[in-house]
C-alpha cells in the first residue's frame, strides 16, 4: 500500500479496499479555472486533485503549461478545497522545485523510460504515480517501477493509460488485462486513466465502471469547468455533470463487490 | 436485439437488459466430455452452450475437431441439458450441414474477413456470433456485420476477443474500448470473450466483471470438466469451481447496475 | 524453386538467380483496360501479369470484381501479350473455374488464415502466391504455406505485403525483415508487394530497389494505364512511365549483385 | 545537409551523394576493446565511430556504461584512428561534459519524446543523431527534430531503428517505408540501424543493402572485436569479417546507383 500525506495530518492510501478517484483538468490554466475545477471535483467526491504544470507536447509550438509561476495559487487552492495534488514532472531538474507544490509526482507515458528521472525520484520519499509507456510491455513497466524502488523510494503507484495499436477509433487501446495482471502478480497499487485510454468522452464512464469491477485501485479522470475551452485535450475532458454521473455508478459497482470509494 | 430460438418453443435474447453467459469447452472432444461440460455450465447458470466441431488451427498437424460425426451426440446432449448451442463455422460449404446442430453460428476471428462465408450466412436466418478479427479495426468489424445483414440476416451479435499488440504477457490485448464504442454507436449486441482475450485463467474473472460493469451483453467463457486434459487451449480453460465463482460476482455487478443474468 | 508454366511450352521460375516482376492493375476492369495494362507492363519488362477478378472488399458496397464473365477476354489478352497470369482466389469453391484462366493462384492477405481454401489449393498442382496476413507472424505465414504443401502442392511462393501497425503515414508497414528471415531460414521463394506495402506511389520505387538489394525473388506492382481512373486502390497505382523508371534501376541493383531480371 | 567536424580541420557530411557508415560496439567497455573496435571498423571503411558511454537499460541491474571515466581514453583512441565519434546522451545534464568527447550526440529511441533533452541539445551547435522512438509515428519523429531545430540547432540527422509490432521473430520491425517517406517529404538526412532494427546478425547484411538501395544517407552497425563477449546486445554484434563483407556489397549497390561511400 502507498500512502499520500497532505495538509497537517491527513492522508489517503492506495492499494487497500478503497478506490481512489483522481480528477481535475489536463492542464492548470489559471487560478479561476483551477479553483472551479478543484471545487467541482471535490463536491462530486474526488479523493485527489490532478492538473498539469509542465506539459509534454508533441508539437513544440503547443501550450507548454504555466510552469513554476503557478505554484503559489495552486497551493492556495489545494489547501482551500482540502485535496492532495498530483502533477507531472517532465525533467529530473524539476524535483526540488516541485516538492513545494505536489503531494505525489506523476511520471507521464513518454517518460516511463526516462531512467535519469526515475532514479532522481527514487532519492525522494514522495509518492510517484508511474504511467505505463504507451508501447511499454508490462514487464518493462514493472522494471521502471524498480528503478524508483531500488533508489530508495517504495511509494510507487502504477497507472494504465492505454497502449498504441492499429485501431484508430479510440485515441489509445486501454489495456485492462495489464491491470488485472499487475494486481495478480505484483504488489504495486494500480489505477486506470480512461480519459487518455479512450480519448472519447462517451467511453469514459463505461471504462471507469470496468476499472472498478476489475479490482483496480482507482481511476484518474480529466474534468474541466468548461470542457470546450480546455487548452489541451479538450475533446476528452468531462463536465462536472458527467463526472458526477460516473461517481454514482462507480460507487454502486464497488459496493456490490464489498469495496468503497476513498472519502475526501 | 437478437433472438436465438431452440427446442420446441424456447428462446434467449441478446441486447436487452439481460446478460448472456456462453460457456463450454474449446472443442467438443467426446460425448462424455461434452456431457459433463454441458451439465456443469448449466448448473452454474450458463445461458448457452459452446463447443468447437471444426477447429481453426495455425498448425496443420494440430487436432482439427471431430467434424460432422459429432452432430448426433451433440444434439442429444444439448436437448438433455436444455441449452442452445453455438459452434464455429469455418467454411461456407458447411452451412447446410451445421444447421442440423447449431442454434447460432460462430464466425471466428480468422474468418472475419472471409466475405464468402459472411455472404452465405446472410442467406440464412440463423443468428451469427461474429468475432472481431484480431487485427480488425472496429469499423471493419461493423462492415463485416453489414455483409451478413445486407445478405438478409439481421441476427448478428458481435464478440470482442482481444487484438494483437506488442504485449507478450497476455495472449491478446482485450479491447474493452471497442465494446463500449459499439454499444454507443451501433445497434448490434456485443459480448466479450475473456478466455481468448487474456489467455490466462487468473485474468478471466476480473475481465468478466469488467465486461458486466461496462454494459456488454454477455460473455463467452471456456470451461472444461478437466482443464488440464483439454485437447486445445488447455492453458486458458476454467474448471467448474472457477466458473461458478465468476458467475456469483458477475451477478452482483449486474444487479448493482439494474441488470441481471439471462436465466437458463 | 517454383516453376510457373504457361502457353504451350513456356515457363518462369521463382527462387533462383532471377528476379520476377509481376505487374498489372489491382482489378481487371474491362478488356480495353486489361489489354492496355498487359501491353504496357510487357513492354517495360514484366515477367508476369496480375489483375483481380474476385475482389476482397471491406465494404460490401464496393466494386467486387468482374467475376467469371471476364475469363474469356483475359485468356485472349494474356495469350496475345505472352505473359502468365496470377489472380486472387477468394473462395474454395472457385478453384475449378479459375483453373481455366490462372497460371498461379494468389491467396490474399485476408485469406492467409482460410485453411479450407489452403487445403483446397493443396489438392492442385497449380503454383500459389501466398500473401502474408497483415497481422500474421512469420511463423504463422510459414505454417499456412505448410497447409498447402501437406495437401500435396509444393509450388508455394510467399509474398510480403506489409503489416498493420500504429503508423498512419503509410497504408501498411512493409516488413523487409520478414523477407530476409524467410530467405535465411526457409526454402520458399519470397517476393515483395511495395504497392500495398506502402500505399503511396512515391515510395514504391525506393522499396522496390530495397527488395532487389535485399535478395527477394521478385516484386509485385500495381500498374494501371490511367491510374486516376482505377476502380480500386487508385491512390497507389503507377503509370507506365513510373513503372519503366523502376525497372531500369531495379536492373542496375540486381546486376551489381550478380543477378538479373527474369526475361519475358 | 549536416556536417560533422572533427580533428583539426576534417569533416564528414550527411545528406549528400555519399553514404555514411557508423560502426563500433554497443558499449565502450575498456580501452583495449574500444581500440580494437575502432581500428577494425576504420580498416573496413567506416566513416564514423560509435560506442555507448551512458547506457539506457530496461533492467536497473544491467550494465549502465562506463560513464565519464572513459572520456580520456576515448579521445585518445578516436584521434589515433582518425574517426569522428557519436555517443548517446541520456540526461540533459550531461550536455556540457559530453561535449569534451563527442562529435555528434545520439538521442536514443527511448528518449525521442524527452523534450527537455531535445531543447537542451537545441542550444548547442553539435550535430544530433535522433533515433525514432520505437512506437513513434513519422510525424512525431519529425516534430521531435523540430524541438532541436527551433532551439537553434539545425544539425539533425534522423535514424530509423525499427518499431515495435506483434512480430516476435525479429527484435523490432525495421520500417524502411519511414526512411523513404522522410527522404521524399523532409530535408533531414536519415540513416538506418539494421542492428537494432532486426536484432539478428544474419539479417543485418540484407537490410544494410536495402538501406543503400533505398536512398538512405547511411547505416549504423554494431561491430565488436569479439561479439560473444560483448557486455550488451551481444546477440546482434557483428565480427570484423561480417562487417567487411557488408561493406563490399554496400559499395556495389551504391555504385550501381551513382553514389559512393564516405571515405574515412
Amino acid at each position: 500500500m502507498v500512502t499520500v500525506k497532505f495538509g497537517s495530518n491527513r492522508q489517503i492510501t492506495f492499494g487497500g479496499n478503497e478506490f481512489a478517484v483522481l480528477a481535475g483538468p489536463c492542464a492548470v490554466e489559471s487560478r479561476d479555472q483551477f479553483t472551479a475545477a478543484a471545487q467541482g471535483v471535490k463536491k462530486a467526491g474526488a479523493s485527489m486533485l490532478r492538473g498539469g504544470i509542465h506539459k509534454m507536447r508533441t508539437n513544440p509550438d503547443s501550450f507548454q503549461g504555466l510552469g513554476n509561476g503557478a505554484f503559489s495559487f495552486i497551493n492556495e487552492v489545494k489547501n482551500e478545497v482540502g485535496l492532495p495534488f498530483v502533477s507531472e514532472i517532465t525533467d529530473a531538474r524539476q524535483v526540488g522545485d516541485m516538492l513545494a507544490v505536489v503531494d505525489m509526482f506523476q511520471v507521464g507515458s513518454r517518460n516511463m523510460y526516462n531512467y535519469s528521472l526515475l532514479k532522481e525520484l527514487g532519492r525522494t520519499q514522495t509518492p510517484v504515480l508511474l504511467k505505463r509507456g504507451f508501447s511499454a510491455t508490462v514487464e518493462e513497466w514493472l522494471l521502471a517501477a524498480d528503478y524508483i524502488v531500488k533508489g530508495g523510494n517504495e511509494n510507487v503507484v502504477l497507472c494504465e493509460r492505454g497502449v498504441r495499436t492499429f485501431e484508430p477509433t479510440t485515441r489509445n487501446t486501454l489495456d485492462l488485462n495489464s491491470v488485472a495482471y499487475v494486481k495478480a502478480h505484483s504488489s504495486f497499487p494500480v489505477i486506470v486513466d480512461p480519459s487518455h485510454g479512450t480519448g472519447r468522452p462517451e467511453l469514459i464512464k463505461p471504462l471507469s465502471l470496468a476499472a472498478a469491477a476489475l479490482g483496480a485501485d482507482g481511476i484518474m479522470v480529466e474534468v474541466h469547468p468548461n470542457p470546450k475551452q480546455s487548452l489541451s485535450d479538450a475533446f476528452q475532458a468531462l463536465s462536472f455533470e458527467q463526472f458526477d454521473d460516473i461517481m454514482v455508478d462507480v460507487e454502486k459497482v464497488l459496493s456490490a463487490l464489498g469495496r468503497k470509494r476513498l472519502s475526501n
